[in-house]
């Protein structure tokens, strides 16, 4: 089983990549965000993007009920639709959904975030963000076991039945721990993990647990929660995760001949 | 098997829809479709949407690509996850699906049509809409096999591989007529069939196929395709088709107890 996260950020090659995936032999799960494009179309919306960092450093999207409903439309809609129509052009009889559907994954609502604007410490109320809690294989190894690729994508559902933003890599990673991934492939618009942000030449090809602190050092940013996301993968039984290059021809299959970075045990 | 289509119009009481929706016993299929908020998004996105005339002199929306993809964002996203959303609240496993998804509906694009703009006649191009020639059951009765309930909308896909506009009526007629429904419900804002469009008490109670012509004398505008749409369906074996009332509560108990204009055979 084989768990394809694609990141949505500037450069990549779509065409390449489906014709890539048409060509994955065996199960697999294609997981994808939209983080881009949501800044995009919000903007076109008249609701512009509001970026929040917490007490502690990281930033998130602040995710009120407005903004919640652009993500259904960006991610539900325009990315997933347009992946699942390219993949059946290509005779794939892909599926999407959104991790609410058949309630793949479920969590917490955290509906208020400690945050700093301007210098200073805020409760910001109303956001429709958390954290995944549970997966739910039922309805992906239904549609696996009939033939169909699966095109899954965020917002997950609350507890208490609401949509939720959850971050598209942690979804990748709880799906491919859940249904014991071997392999999980993380693309994004970089070769893998750089030693160098600046330098793409400074490839860290291959990391282990037992050097992962060393790893963390390097990651910056985004970077950083994918290297922790990995990390968490591996420790619960994912066999190896891998950070590639979606901007390339034949991404998928460079990824799983070894380009990128791998993580393993 | 029971098949639900609701329009997209003014004055819906999607609460109490929803509440209903919530106490169908069975097997059942939820058919959305979202033309008036298309409308709106459209004009906020500024792709303000374009309706044609044909030859013929029907009205309809004019998709070229760009429309497509709002049709994307406010169909397959916005309604239809906040439909999902507020089915999972209310403990309905629900799972919402495009026409696209699991090539549910297939057909033939017609990307030129023949308008009439400014009293002119003209050869529009670059269409994306279509009509459906085949539903594949497979994954709506996988679906319904395993207890969820699919919750389908408008694209459909073409031969070629692109996803087209098809009119929601139609897909629920053809659903409800591939899967052997029993009953086809058809919700918008209106009782049902009026003899007089302007009085709501005119209300055509029963239509049978031998008096389908005379209820064709009173139906006006898109009504007249709805009529023609639960005739075709009663032909090819619905049980029957109940045109009622989605302002209401218990609306889809109130139809199926024989309130709104039922067509059959």
């Amino acid at each position: 089983m084989l768990v394809i996260k694609l990141g949505g950020s500037a450069g990549i090659n779509y065409e390449a990549f489906l014709d890539d995936l048409a060509r994955v032999e065996g199960p697999a799960i294609f997981i994808h965000g939209g983080n881009a494009e949501l800044d995009e179309i919000s903007r076109r919306l008249g609701i512009p993007p509001r970026h929040v960092t917490s007490a502690s450093g990281q930033s998130s999207r602040f995710t009120d009920r407005e903004t919640l409903e652009a993500m259904f439309m960006v991610y539900c809609g325009r990315v997933n639709k347009t992946l699942v129509e390219g993949l059946q052009r290509r005779g794939v009889n892909a599926v999407g959904l959104s991790a609410l559907d058949g309630r793949i994954a479920t969590g917490r609502r955290k509906s208020a975030i400690r945050a700093i604007e301007d210098g200073k410490p805020k409760m910001l109320r109303g956001d429709y963000a958390g954290s995944i809690e549970r997966i739910d294989p039922t309805l992906l190894t239904l549609l696996l076991g009939a033939g169909y690729l699966p095109v899954l994508t965020p917002p997950a559902l609350s507890t208490e039945g609401e949509a939720i933003n959850v971050d598209g890599d942690k979804l990748a990673t709880e799906v491919a721990v859940a249904l014991g991934a071997d392999q999980l492939l993380v693309f994004s618009n970089t070769p893998g993990l750089l030693a160098d942000v600046g330098d793409e030449g400074s490839l860290v090809t291959a990391i282990s647990l037992a050097n992962m602190a060393e790893a963390e050092g390097f990651a910056q940013g985004r970077m950083k929660k994918k290297v922790l996301a990995a990390q968490d993968a591996v420790e619960r039984g994912v066999g190896r995760v891998i950070f590639a290059d979606a901007r390339v021809g034949r991404p998928i299959a460079r990824a799983l001949e070894g380009a990128g970075t791998t993580i393993m045990a």
